[in-house]
């Protein structure tokens, strides 16, 4: 009998454990946040702004559309994309969010009705009020693709007759472009940038789970796979020192904007940051909503 | 022998009917303005200028590359798509054009190069020397998808080899794209601007035959189908009410260019317009062939 | 607290329901069966059988490719698709199993690589141990293309870079075709035939839970609407005359292998009865397995 | 005035001659046999049964799926497509049928859904009886495409949902195959079986149009091209010559066919014959319908 | 100076190395063979044959249209492939044949055109007089859709505005299946069986250069990974012991054909043999070509 | 032996010529270029640039994706294609470069990762340093989805795992896009102008290589082929003459640019240029690698 009762005493911690989260935020004010990004790793862009979210109770679920199988200089295929999910995992359980990976072979991804019937899915089994991810252009072919397919899917995940099987959305979600650095055929241009000052350790924490990527893909593919220090400590310190100048040069590139938002003072003190860029295909982000949907500016 | 008789009135007075169009418009003059958008309703977007150039004598198509077998709450499929043609149909006769409906679902149009060569098919069967579609960016997959498929349909209209079937064009026709409100990559720059003051009720009336749309979809969609009047007549009046302000704001936002092309008296007195770009990869619009593709401005 | 307490009994009641399964069924020998079909009540061809390892505490789950969003004379689309889910549902709860339909349209389901991977998916996800589908000929192209889409998950399911996201079956399992009648370019050759007598109103209610199909679309299809009774019972009671022949003339043709399977008492009796070819592409079938995977015949 | 008078004419005469044509003919037992194949000249396999049907007054249209830019050893693309469609006109026109050439590029004939619903549009718009097409296996690979998206089509005819534009039809035609040589997986069975010996020389008639592949590209792809005589008149003999006894091959292997279908006496002495499989995929073939469909047998 | 002098003595005994080839064999009567598979490992079926015609002086190609990237229990993606290539290179260099590898998902071919076009060219390019690759039934889809290009690919070898860039040729080549055991829709029926027990060591040997599937993955998937034995004398032991059956049982299975091509005595006294079936869409196998193409019996 | 004696011989001649060559360039500074276009003669448009590299010893490859087998009046298929690709290998050896030629249908050129594999593929086995192409947008869409193919194989060149066949680039090259007039999105804004006057007629004589495009379908397509000379001595001159321009506005329209780079006097002398903008998705161009990969500003 004793499998039973642990079975009963996991359950009812599970129960507490809800309760106790609904007590913390009030559900009918918990937002909804989707972060989609290209290959695990990806999302993470957003990283610092998922933490902020999730510290404040709300939902926040990290998608990755390839699995990153290719990727790598010496490992590939199945094995890959089986380390690149349990790296993404810990990544999300790093600030309590969900991270789903899809299969679609890392370098392939293409703007198929397929793949968009699958964005459009996410976003409605999520009940996404905001879904954050690239902009169309980029470096990388995945990049641009998921870009494409995040925005084939906006206004279509309101239509009944889409994807029929799966509730339609009563209203178009809040898109938002993260920020990026590409120039053609038009600058990122932010309307919110978010300080992550507070979380900032916890994003590093989360590039910190993608192992293969941060110590051993990216750093070969940079020509510079010796650099990487042999520790962990050290790891983690080596890729904060490479990771945190990113955050720190939005929080210097949008610094008007920081103001704007935070304030001349707090907006003056800001370290590090990132920006978003609302997508004219989606509800447009307006002076109400973004109170609600970026609730960090008091 | 009764039935015979008939049959050779009616070819009688098909025959005397073209003469008399023949005579009401000088045949070499006679333009071919082909329409093209995503769904049935989408190429009323340019219904006052079509039916300005109906008016004048000029052939009008107007082409849904989809059938709009997706947008609606409750109805679906092929009865929705049936309801969709016969809507559109209604609609062309309104202003006297033909109203073509292509077997697309709605929701699914991809710039491949079958649908590619269903365009050159309609551009040079129909021998057009004006096509007005969709820029290829736009809230909906299907408008950005169109417009992508005019696009590569462009110069190629011209090339024997491509769809050998139908004879080729022998000069690339003028592609103008229809006003949008986005701003990226790069905003809606007009070139023409025309004022539809006079066929502003035809142009509502147009709307107004796509009931599925107007009435049922396109207001339970943005969440106010209870605001929909229940007889003809409020309906029609509600329509105009909510549709008007968008040719008013076209005539307003591009007021100088009004001014630029009807001259200070007239553009500034224009009420409802509708506004054109010159797309790059059609023959260019020049200071001739405006005034022979755009009549409207002495 | 209500609340809580409710939820505490049902999770009870859940874990003692479970133990209760477990002792009915030795976990160990409860096997799983997916019957794959190309539209909801396509796996109902092989109902009988489903409902009877049900019966003996194995697990079923039947799975329709396509969500049957075409086949009807005046509904289609997205409202025709949550019907037929619906009905489905209902179907499956019948007899106990689980009935999953895919969202492909009806009418145009394709063997590409993507459908390929969605059953792999379900064959390994379920774990299956039995896999039921159709031949690669029968009338409708949606059976064709389910056929061969399952032929082609076949073997692949034990390929662990293929699908790396859902773990790999260390073994090929079982796959056979159901019954059908066609002769080119090779005719159905059963080794296995199901006396289905005890449940043969088991598999007459499956069927009558499509009602959008029985007493609408198929009547019509076949030029009979007018046949369709008007009350429930009759409705059932028309269904039943008109489906029973189907599987009384499977015992018929092929009772010899009934008699070989049932001995020469039992077999001579049975009135109704489903077939089955082992594919070539799964696991054989063989003296030791047909025991176990068909656990009909002492 | 002298076009108007002409114009009323021409009326006048198509008139009475359709008058003409349907005193000739029942028009409501008037057949419509629908003939696919693969390239401009694959109809003609059924050309005799083509001709004999258009003598007794029905309506035959010959379609070839692909326009045949080709198949040549020294044209190509578009002009070798006018050329190919410039003949199949004149080939249907010797019979007094419509020759349709649709847009695919030959070799590349693929059973896409595109394709396949192209198939349902010609079947439909036609009101097809009767439908004749190649077997999915022979030497080309757009002969074998053609049978598949054929019999792809077969049965989608009568669902609404599917080409929603074209109305459906209420019954399944009848689908035959038309005679082959090939054995797997399966050797061409016939169950009927038409003497041509009255329009063997029609039948001729029709190759001979087709004077790029008859006397250009065959002879070529076969070694043979300095084989090839000069004139019209010896061309046309020696294509007799090479072409009949494929004919009289067919009547030879199916004597005994000829035999149970015309009597022993007439069926001995049949010449030249083209042979009929029934598709398991359309309405079968029966005792009843085999005499209205093949009205050849008395 | 002294890399020239080596290049200029490895040039001089690449000639000398030619000359000596072209003295065994006349160029004239040199066969060229293409023998195609799905994977590395693959064209080996008909290995014994394969090195049987190098050993006469014939050319032997070797090609497997996918790269193996998948077939394995920990390693995937291109470090896979790229052991498969070298497995490949080694076991072509066992008989003095060349092995080529194509860019292909191993576990997603399909049959599109440009997968068609990439067989034509190999084709072409080799000038192939026999090819020899897998009927379209076989367990696993990769082999299956092997057995469709090849089929696809046969006589549009010929036709010159095929794949225009690479010349055609002038004959349709023989096309031959390799042996399978399948038997729906239609069993394997041999026109040619081939003796090898005078290079069953090399077929042995061609196998044992594929590690990564004789050693590693095959003995995985089928359960036995245990019984692979550690050193390579015993593993090229256990790899005989397991592979000889296959060939001895094709001898046995086809001894009438044996007897019938190799006379009484030599056919029964074979022991291991590789069993061909002639392609109906290649060219004819007829008493004079198979003396040419498998001059194994005299 | 005579034969020997001359393989020999030139064996040798063929080592020495290559020590040759390598005292003349030295093989580490040796640049690779790589140009891509759609058609042949897209490439042309950096022909001058190509010209000046070749004149200093780097190696330039040029390549059309697409087979040029459609544009065309009269001719088109393999005919064309071929004579296409016989002008292509004309107009590279004017220069003493390669030019290669792809078989893709002319105005088929579609962006599938096929074709993006078969651009990696051409970079790397080239090894390209440098890599010129069309912006992906342009009046053609080849031009335009030429454009797209090359973004989509930049840095995927240097991701093993992709096309994981042919060894991947250690660094992702230089990626440039070739002047073009289009405004939308974007304008062209060149980051390198090339002074290109002393290869003017080298550029002139390349593009009079492609006489079935320069004296027959351009003009043909503009409607001017009346205005073609007869001679080739004409020809040439009338070519040049129409083509200089071109050359000659570039240098016009980026004089700041040219005095920028070549020094006020040298640059405001320039006639003929040909301009570079640099593409972000590849290696940037900085103040060092620009003189090194763009050699010509001293």
């Amino acid at each position: 009998m004793k499998s039973i009762t642990t079975v009963v005493m996991v359950l009812l911690l599970t129960v507490f454990s809800n309760l106790l989260n609904a007590q913390t935020t009030n559900p009918e004010k918990q937002l909804r946040i989707l972060i989609i990004g290209a290959h695990p790793d990806d999302p993470e862009k957003a990283g610092g702004t998922a933490a902020k979210f999730v510290n404040m109770g709300h939902k926040v679920r990290l998608v990755a559309l390839t699995n990153g199988d290719a990727g790598h200089q010496t490992m590939g295929g199945g094995a890959l994309a089986r380390r690149r999910i349990a790296e993404a995992k810990k990544a999300g359980e790093t600030i309590g969010a969900e991270y789903i990976v899809l299969e679609n072979h890392d370098g392939e991804l293409m703007p198929t009705l397929e793949n968009r019937r699958k964005v459009i899915r996410l976003i409605r089994e999520f009940k996404a009020d905001l879904i954050i991810a690239p902009r169309p252009n980029d470096y990388h072919p995945d990049h641009r693709y998921t870009g494409i397919l995040v925005q084939d899917a906006a206004y279509m995940v309101t239509v009944p007759n889409i994807v029929p099987e799966v509730p339609h959305l009563q209203k178009n979600p809040v898109f938002m472009y993260v920020n990026d650095r590409f120039q053609k055929p038009n600058p990122f241009e932010p309307v919110v940038v978010v300080a992550i000052d507070d979380v900032i350790e916890k994003k590093i924490d989360m590039y910190a789970c993608h192992e293969s990527q941060m110590f051993e893909w990216l750093p070969y593919n940079r020509g510079g796979l010796d650099e990487v220090p042999d520790t962990p400590a050290e790891r983690r310190a080596w890729l904060a020192a490479s990771r945190k100048p990113a955050s720190a040069g939005i929080a210097d590139k949008y610094r008007n904007k920081l103001i704007e938002l935070y304030g001349k003072e707090k907006g003056s003190r800001v370290k590090y940051a990132e920006a978003f860029e609302n997508s004219e295909y989606g509800s447009p982000l307006t002076e109400e909503n973004i109170k609600t949907l970026f609730p960090f500016f008091d």
